[in-house]
Order: structure tokens, then sequence, then C-alpha cells
């Protein structure tokens, strides 16, 4: 518990889709000090409707939406094309922003957007890398931390949904759905990418479920399952091997039933259910981050990392070979975060 | 996500232990729409401590407080044997009021509350059974209510605490502890106590554990063990039988490690821990219900009932036989509320 | 391992029923050093199918087979009510004898067996109790010699079949099934039953489930929940509870699957799938003992206790009231068994 | 239970380590019909021990014990050098061998033993891959047959010791341990291997873990993780991932116990507690089929491919790149095996 910060943070919303409704039923419910003046979606009906749930307006623009005397911050939710633009125009009007995953549909963009964080000279941009607050990963990386677990050797991830949209791709799937585990591993073992070899199964039609091996920088290696047509639920599991023992993520359904010849516990259905605790973490820190007058979380610069490392998952794919992922020079601004 | 409601709700927090604090630290950091202006405390410098992370003032007196046109709604965690006076005062005051539990002292006492809401005409209390806001209870009630189960014979129950202030009594591990279970299990079956028996394995000092058996007017049985001084953590545990199957709370650690030659889950520490989002759900309904001018969750009249039970055990104990247990008929103000 | 037994015990088995035929399948696939040679059942058919899968004669009568100069032992799996005589039989043919459970119907005619071994002088009977020889009771009860749980206080008992015969009754309930409790109770604690109490949610029609309170010589409490159709599973659960710490037997699936939106394990169709390394280790340690001219585990004495304790239990059942359990006094030729 | 076969089966066994050791006491006390009548390992101290205890004699060497009167079949686990050549001796004595993996040090070298085999006629060599009668791997194989799972996409295996001996070696952790799992997949998938790749994160001294991924010939692909000084204890895990659902060997702990703030199970400390029931049911089932004059489970060209896999393993794991697998065409004598 801090001290009390009295006023209010003043949020736009940018997209209110799916990401978008959830996040301002989260800040609505559940985060207090934060208060959604304004929503825009280009569907004027939708973000009517999400705004007036929330007591706020509609705003005509994204721009004027981010320029705007009434709002102190902004979410940014809207379709991963808009992402980098939308962000730039936020560091522009010198206003903090959580961006919804990826930063950018590039790397050369994500790097714009920290280049231009960078001129700025402070930090303004938290990417929406939720897991990082979530609960389970939170007391992974302490157990880690504690060091029971002696040197990581190996980290198993399992990423599944139930289905995809019909418009899934293999590229997609990697950017849209691994790039979790590439933030997620880097930031476990406060290490970088540096090699990636993604393969799948299916050779015809959609290439999933995919595996990928990520090499770190320090040595260990990490595999990774994305099943983006698993049918039975959502799932995700994470396993750190250590030289002394390995820690996991546990399950954490509400109840088990024992019928019919079954003991059986429920599996989420999407990650909306299965993350709920982390998004809402998230929106708490960064907006008690924003109300300090700083910033919280992943940065600009771990969006470019997975933006990048996600490009090389990418031609791994499609040349059936592995590829080395190679970063820009860390700028000063990110010294020392994580 | 409902309508939005726009005006803050102004709380006076009566009580800066260990609850009063933690519920204090939740509002402010877990629930929007609500803030706490007043702090009371028999402890000046703690209930400053409280207040002023809060951002609130410190009222010099409880009925200061409940007075208070900076006051919309009170929150009771002082010491037990006030929280009867303090709730009628509430009434007085026509402000909503959650007042920890139990209700009062004794089921005597606890009626007088319910008279004076009754003749308020309006409920303004309610009592905290903050279990019945606890994620695996709420989904082990949907359970049942979908009938998977068939009908229900027997719940069993286990209550732990680490260990217990040196001060524990036998009849106090009942009015403190087992009254959860009380209010539990008759609001899990929608059903009522009456009949009990409690037992302890130890006859002479502390009777810790302690073994209860309930009769609820359905015919059902559920078991109850309490025990204060189990010494490896906090646990609770609720299990449902009924004809077509069984449903139990099921564990939710973070997450699980294999280190040598365990593979291991932490237990909880204590409550505050176990019910951390069982007490913000309570926090923010109770908020919700009272900026809309209404009340939710547990009554007067489960408060009652929940004392009016634990003193048949305490009777139990001290003679060795079963209790009946006969309430008082029940006023119409609670009628088909649950 | 020890040293080598030449020769092969030659086993007449006295029952072809479920029991029997799969205790013969156990020994003749699992159990080296025995070998089946007289079967006998009522049912001539029946009798001669398992004598013939087993390599085995038909025997004319359990005289006949008890008598006979090709039998070294005697497997008695005939109905409840042969028992006691059965194996007064065996005593009086100085043969060792694996009778099932109950050793008797009645306290008074276990007592009787009990007195007759006592008149020989040395030991012959070993009672079915299989449960002293699952895997999980085994480690639970090392776990208790450990002593890492401190003192026992309470120890939790479930015991679910998935359904009953249609001729099943409320005492039939406590001396058939209820009656393993009994026993492996008093066993892990290495203690006595000394009062009791059952009752059943159910008043009208078979009173199932029932519960049971035990109380120890020792001071201890148990319970039991003893529910013979819940419908589904095979389903046994054991939890002791010290002043250090708990033990509990585990669950043992072979696999979990996740399917539609569960993610499940298999649970024990019946007591034979469940119980079969105990039966296994059973005909085995007993085979071996018997080779080697002794006897191994539950003690003639130890059926006597069970029986009188069902018996009080029975009566606590249709009385309401608990009932004292007092035991003759113990002969020598059951000291320091465990 | 089948009909009962009377003649006991002589057994010689070749090699009195660890294995050997242990599979004479299963055969003693766990595997009817069958008796170790020879004994035979280069060192006469543990050789005579071992035989003593089984009621065997010594012999005095492998050939004479695969030659004598007194051995209807044969047992190997002597050193692995030795493997292929008393298989063949073996054949050449037209009798059943229960050789434990690997079948040789060299597929070139398994080839021969096939085409030893082949020559004969008949099978008489069974492979101690004892994974396949593992009640876990068991079921998983039944619930892949019964199609609930969908198509295979994915098996994911880890496979842990605690700790290696001082003489490990890269390849020595594939041909020794990842075997194991090289079977395992293509017996669960009735698939082959066709490419496999193997690297490890430890660049400097004993490349562990090391993690495989197999290309099989049907598409499927499967991870491997061997780490054979995992510290905390024994630990084997595979899960089938399909297009309608997962299954996974589940966890079968004895006991869990909850002590000091953790709720914890056991992990096996090593193979032949972990696979006890395996290995007893591999016993059992080669002295069925032996008795009956036939042969079980895993076949000499199943050795073969084995064999050959790890050998492309070792190659991959010393050249870093992916290595395809050609296997010579397998003989009509293994046609429908599996």
């Amino acid at each position: 518990m801090g001290d009390a910060v009295t006023a209010t943070l003043r949020l736009g919303v940018i997209g209110a889709g799916a990401m978008g409704t959830d996040h301002v039923r989260t800040i609505t419910t559940a985060v207090p000090g934060a208060t959604v003046t304004q929503v825009h979606d280009r569907d004027a009906v939708r973000a009517n409707q999400v705004a007036q749930r929330a007591g706020g307006e509609v705003a005509a623009s994204a721009e004027e939406l981010i320029g705007s005397d009434e709002v102190d911050a902004v979410v940014v939710a809207a379709p991963d094309a808009t992402h980098a633009g939308l962000v730039l125009a936020c560091i522009d009007a010198e206003k903090p922003v959580l961006c919804e995953k990826p930063l950018a549909v590039t790397a050369q963009d994500a790097l714009r957007v920290v280049e231009a964080e960078v001129a700025y000279g402070r930090r303004l941009v938290q990417v929406g890398f939720m897991r990082r607050y979530d609960p389970g990963y939170v007391r992974l990386k302490e157990t880690l931390a504690a060091g029971d677990l002696g040197d990581v050797r190996v980290v198993h991830n399992v990423h599944r949904n139930a289905s995809s949209a019909t418009s899934a791709t293999g590229p997609g799937i990697i950017t849209g759905s691994m790039v979790h585990e590439l933030d997620t591993v880097a930031w476990l073992l406060d290490d970088q990418v540096v090699g990636i070899r993604v393969e799948s199964p299916v050779k015809d039609g959609l290439p999933d479920p995919q595996l990928a091996t990520l090499e770190m920088a320090g040595g260990a290696l990490a595999t990774v399952e994305v099943f983006v047509n698993a049918r039975y639920g959502y799932d995700v599991r994470c396993e750190v091997v250590g030289t002394a023992g390995t820690a996991a993520l546990a399950r954490t359904p509400s109840v088990s039933t024992r019928t019919a010849g079954v003991e059986g516990v429920e599996v989420a259905s999407d990650f909306v259910i299965y993350f709920a605790d982390a998004y809402r973490h998230e929106l708490a820190a960064w907006t008690r981050a924003a109300r300090a007058g700083g910033v919280d979380g992943p940065t600009a610069w771990d969006g470019y990392l997975a933006n990048l490392v996600a490009e090389a998952g990418v031609a791994s794919l499609a040349s059936g070979t592995r590829q080395a992922v190679a970063a820009a020079p860390r700028p000063t601004l990110y010294d020392g975060i994580r």
C-alpha cells in the first residue's frame, strides 16, 4: 500500500473490439483511480456502447482522442496495423500509452517507436505483454530469482487455443500468438533470444501446431508449442528446468468434480478468462505508474525485440532453417529495466 | 458490465487492525468507485496510518464517523463485541454497512439487529461472510444449481489455520472460525442447520481440532473439521456429495516445483492470502450495491442464524450432546434472498 | 529378496464367485510359489471353470478340500455365513487359511475362532483386510511411523462404491463395507476403537450414505463416510491429520486427458481394479509366510475386533446413539503383532 | 486368465548387476511359472549371490548357460557390448531370449541379429523396452486407439534421472537413455522415425540436458528432453497432442503430505522404482509367451530401429544438423507386429 494519489487518471481507449471492451470492463470494475473519458473505434456503434457503459464520450478520431484535454493516458487496442502510428502519436502528445501487442507489424516500425521514445528522452510506452503480470508467471520468476532451481537450462512452453479465426496464417500464428512466449521466456530468464527455429507437423494447409526452439544468449534453450486449433480449450503451460530442480505454472481450476467415472476440472475456454487476473494487474500497475507520472512493465524495446524474433521465426517456418536474431544496440533509456 | 454509476462512494472504516487495514488496501487498489474518507480505531496511531494511506481523515469516534456527512457507507472491522452496537448505529443513520463476522456476540444481540433492520423496513446490513464471493465456492454453488450432482446428501468441510492466538478457547473456535462453515453450508445448500454436534479429540487444554456434524432441515448432513493449530498452513476444503457425483473446491497454487525428491505446491499461509479474491469481490459487490442504493450478499438474518448455530455448537462441545437449533420465524424482509 | 523356498504351496480355494475367481487369477498370474490344486463351490459349474483355468481339481465339498492331502493351505472366499465354520475346520486340519472378511457374522463367532486358534497354540489365520497391503496405505503408515505428522488427532475416511446390490441393508453396509475402515484406522494408528456412532442423511429406505465417528482408545477421532451408491465410481480416501501436518492417499490414475473443455482422470470402477495391487501383495505375503510355515498380516483377533466394532456400529445406526465398544481381553498369542 | 500351462519355465540369467539382480527378484517374487536355474556373471561372487537367492546354480560361462539342458529361456542383462553376441547364441540354441536394451551397440550389429532370426524363421528375441508394459503407457496407447484425441500431431517427452555415472557421454545419453523414447514414440504412434535432431544447451562438458526433435514417417513431430543429472529425482512424462485433445501419463504417488507450508508428493528416486510394474509385466508376459512356445513384445526389428535412430541422433548432436533415418527394408517376419 503506497501513499494515496488523489487525481483520477482520465483514459482514452482506442479500439472497442473484444480486447478494448474487456479492458474497459476491467478498468471500470476493478481498477480504482482511472476513469474512461473517451472511446474511439472505426465502428461508431460499438464505440458508443463501450463509452456509455464507462460513462465516457465517443471521440471522432484516434487523433482527436490522443490530443484531447480530457485524456491523460491512452490504451491502444485497435487493429495491429495501427499500433505503431498511434503510439508515435501518443509520444508526440507526451501521454503514457498502453499498447496491445504487437507494438508494430514489423521490427523496423517497432524500432521507429523506440527511436521516438528515445528522442523524447523519457519512457511513455508499455506494451501489453500481460503475462508478466499473471500471478503464476510472477511466482515463477520469483522462484527463479530465489535460486532454488540452480542454473536454467531449458524452458518448455505450451500455448493452445480452442480454435483460430479462419483467416489464420502460419506467420500470423507466430506474430499473434507465439509472440507471447518470445517475450515471456526472455523476461523470465532476463536474457535475449539469439536464434530460433520453427516447424510444423502440418505441411499442407495451416501449419498448426507449430514447434519452436529458442536459443538464448546465455545458452539456455526453450521449446514452444503453439496450437491455435487444439479444440479442447485454452491452455498455457511453462516449465523452467534448472540444474537443481524445476518449476512450472500450476493449474488453478475452481472446483473438481467426480461424475460418471471421471474426476475432472474445467479447462478455460479462452485467454480473456484464463488471464483475467493478469489483465487486471497489468491495467492496475499501468494506471498506478501513470498517475505517479511514470511507466511500468514491458517497454517499447521489449516490443521491438518480440517483433524481431517473430520475424526470424516467420523466416524459419518458411525456409525450414534456423534463423539467427541480431538486435540493434539497446539504447541506454532501457538499461536496467525488467 | 452495467451502466455507469458516477458518484464515488465515501466510506468510513471502523477498526484499523489486520482486517480493517487489509480492507482499506483492497478498496484503494482494487475497488473502483469507492474512497475511504474516514477511519476510526481505538488506537489513534494505527487509525492515522491507515487513513493517510487511503487519503482519508481520522474520526475521533465511531459514532462521529457513522454520523459524518463525509461518510456514505460504513465498514465495521472493529472488535467482535462492538459489532452489533455499531451496526445498530448505522441503521439509525440509514447508512449501508458491511460488518465483519460475527454480526454479534450472541444470537440474541444479532436478533436485535435483525429487528432494527426490519423496523427500518429496508436492508442496509451485509455480514462479512466473504466465502460466498470466493470463486471456488461460487463455482461450487453453480455446479449444485446445474443439477449434475443429483441430490446432496453430505458436505465435508475442512478449515485449518497454521496457529491460533494463545487466547484461543474452545467456544471461540466455534464462534470465530467454524462460523464460516455454519454459514457456507447453509448458503450452498439453500438450507438451514437444525442440529449440531461438536466434539474434540483433545480433552485437556484447548479442544483443537474440533469435529462438528451439522444436520440440515432438508436432511443432508455436513461434517466440519476446524483445526486452528494445524501448523502446516492455512487450508480450506469443501466437498459436496450428491446422489450423482461430487464436487469440491480445487487447489489453486501458482506454481509447482520439483526439487530434492519432492513435487510440491505452496500452501497459503493465512486467510487474507487464501481469500484475497473473495474479499475483493465482496467489497466490490457491496460497493456496487451501495452506490446503487441497495445491498448485496449475506444478510443480518444470515448473521443471526450463524450466531444461533454457533451457540448450539458451543453448548454441544460443553455437554457432549447433540443440540437442536430452533430459529425465530424469518421476517418477510429476508424472503427470497440468496 | 529372502532365501529361496523350494516347495510350491498347494492351495485349496473355497468359493468361486467374483472374489474367489479373482484370487485364483491373481495367484496364477502374479504369485510365484503357489499352485491351486483344489477348488470348491456350491455351484459345480463355476467351480469347474475356475479349477480348469488354474490347472486344479474340483473338490466335492469344503470339508473334503480342507482335509485333502493335496492341499497345504486354504483360501476362503465363500459366503460370509460360512467363514467362521470353515476357518475352524482349517485350524482343526492345522492348515494356514486366508479368510475373506468378515471373519464371522457375529463377534461371538469370531471370538470362537480366536479361542480355537489360541487353543491350537499357533497362528494359522489371516483375515482378508487387504488394504494393509495397499501401497498407499503402507506408505501412509510409514509416514506416520516416521513421525513427520506429530501426534495424530483425526483420520478422515471416504469409501464409495458405484452401486450396491439391491439386497443391500443398513447393517450390511457397516459389516460388509465400513468394516474395512474399522480395521484400517486401528491398524494405521496402532490403536483400538472404543466408541462408535453411525448415522445417515437418508431416513427412509436404505440408509446410504452413512457417516460414522470412531473414538480411539488413544484419543484420536476418525470420520468415515461410506456411500455404496455413489454412482460415479469406486473411491477410497484416507487423510491422517497430525499436530505437525497431514498425509493422505494420493490419486494414482494412469493417464490424464484434456478433451472438450475438461481435464480428467479416470475413477476406478470397482474395488477389484482399485485394490488389484493390494490383493496381489496380500496373496504373495500370505503365500510366502505359509511356505515358510508361518502366517502374516491381519489376525483372527483383528477379525474379531472388526466384527465387534461393526456390531456396535449397527446398534448405533439403529438407536441413533453412540455405542461403546468393549473387547474381550487380548490373548497373548496376538501380542506385538502389527 | 488363459488355460493353465503346467511346465515351469527354467531361466538362465546372464548378468548379475543391478538390472539382472532386480529381474531375478521380480521373477522369484512376482512371476509364476518361471524359475531361475542358472546365473552367470563375470563376477563370480555376485553371480553366486543371485543364484543362491533364486535357488539356482552358477554357470561357468554365458555359452554354457545358453547351451544348458537346464535352461529353457535366457535373460540377457550383461554389459551392452555383449548383447548382440549373446542373443545370436540364443538363436543358435533355439531358445527364447529377453535382451535388455540396446539389442546391440551398432545398428549394423542389431541388423545381424535380425538377419539371424529371419534365417531361423521364427521369432525368439524380445528386446527390453519395458515401457511398453508400463500401465501408463499402455493406457495412453489404448486412449490413442480409441480415437478420442483425433489425429496425433505432436508427442512431448521428458526423461530425467537424478544423476548419471561420471563416465556418462553425450552419445551415451542418446544410446542409453533417449533410446527409450526412440522406441516408445514409434510404438505409441505405430509409426517410424525418419529424421532426428539433437542439441544441448551445454556446449562445454557433458551435453546434458539434450533436446531432440523426432520426425515421424506419418508427419507427427515429437520433442524429447533427456536430462540425466536433473538432481531432484527420476521423472518420465509423455503427452500426446491430437487434433481433438491430449492425453498424458499421470502422476502416481502413493501419498501426498502437507507439512511446513508445502503440499507435496514424492518423486521416484530411480527407474527401477518408477517402472517396477513395467518390469513385472514385461517379465510375466515374456514368461507366458515362452511357456506357450512363442514370444511377445518388442522385436529384434524394433531393437534395430532404435539403434539406427540413436546413431542418427549421435551424428546430429555432433554435427549440429538434422539427420535423416533410412532403415533397411523390413523382413516379413515382423509384419503386423505391434
